[in-house]
């Protein structure tokens, strides 16, 4: 069974593709050229600042973010020596070791924030009608939950 | 001046970043798995083998893949060694050298294409109404012309 996609999905797939990584890249290099943190760091830094006392063990800050245990792993430990994070071990088991939110590390996502909401809304929202925002968030959930339907 | 998202905009673009950062993972776990490319790979793979004879000149492969232009040398480094691609050199410039797929470039992309279109068929696509899928294709339309008309 081989089935592709119609033109008209693979339009809307690269054009999903597209759209996703140019406004990583977007994201990334403001972020970097204003605030010093990478997009890569904001995302670890949200998810933080979102947690009780800004503590999560390092396996839920990898399903959070659905990121392999080693990307998660190296990233802390880049922001642990930047100041942005604390660990707090569990020496028997690296995954359930917690890592916390340093007052560096909040006082750069409240830095870098009202910027990069602005930006999300100028290159995506501000340009959706109602209709188009409330399919975006149809398909989004459909998909997340057809890849919850086949986690395995 | 700072406007944060309405909790309707915060659903679909947390819905957006979850749905990509899953879909991605998925896909990079099963090719890897079933194919021994990464969805990195994979990506650079498509660019190459969609050009006249298989070959891009680096610039022109990070800007199919909106990129990094240093993400991008070290990628090619990796597949390169791999066998994946050959680089033909301009010696002056190692933006403007060539990336050219090999035959077992090409190999590769032909084993694990139709398994992975299939599982964006299964995890995207069977699951939208048509209206759904036109409404998506607007969407990241306006989201791509923004950041044409933002790029600098």
């Amino acid at each position: 069974m081989n089935r592709w996609l119609t033109e008209e999905e693979q339009r809307a797939w690269r054009g999903l593709l597209r759209m996703t990584s140019q406004l990583n890249a977007r994201m990334n290099r403001q972020l970097l050229q204003d605030y010093g943190v990478s997009l890569t760091d904001y995302e670890v830094l949200v998810v933080l600042s979102e947690a009780p006392e800004g503590r999560l063990r390092v396996f839920e800050v990898a399903d959070a973010l659905a990121w392999e245990q080693s990307r998660v792993s190296h990233q802390l430990a880049r922001m642990q020596r930047r100041g942005l994070i604390a660990r707090e071990g569990c020496a028997s088991d690296a995954r359930g070791a917690f890592a916390v939110l340093t007052e560096a590390g909040r006082a750069a996502i409240e830095r870098a924030a009202p910027a990069h909401v602005e930006t999300v809304r100028q290159l995506v929202f501000d340009g959706l009608t109602q209709d188009q925002l409330t399919t975006l968030t149809e398909v989004t959930s459909r998909v997340l939950d057809r890849l919850a339907a086949t986690a395995g």
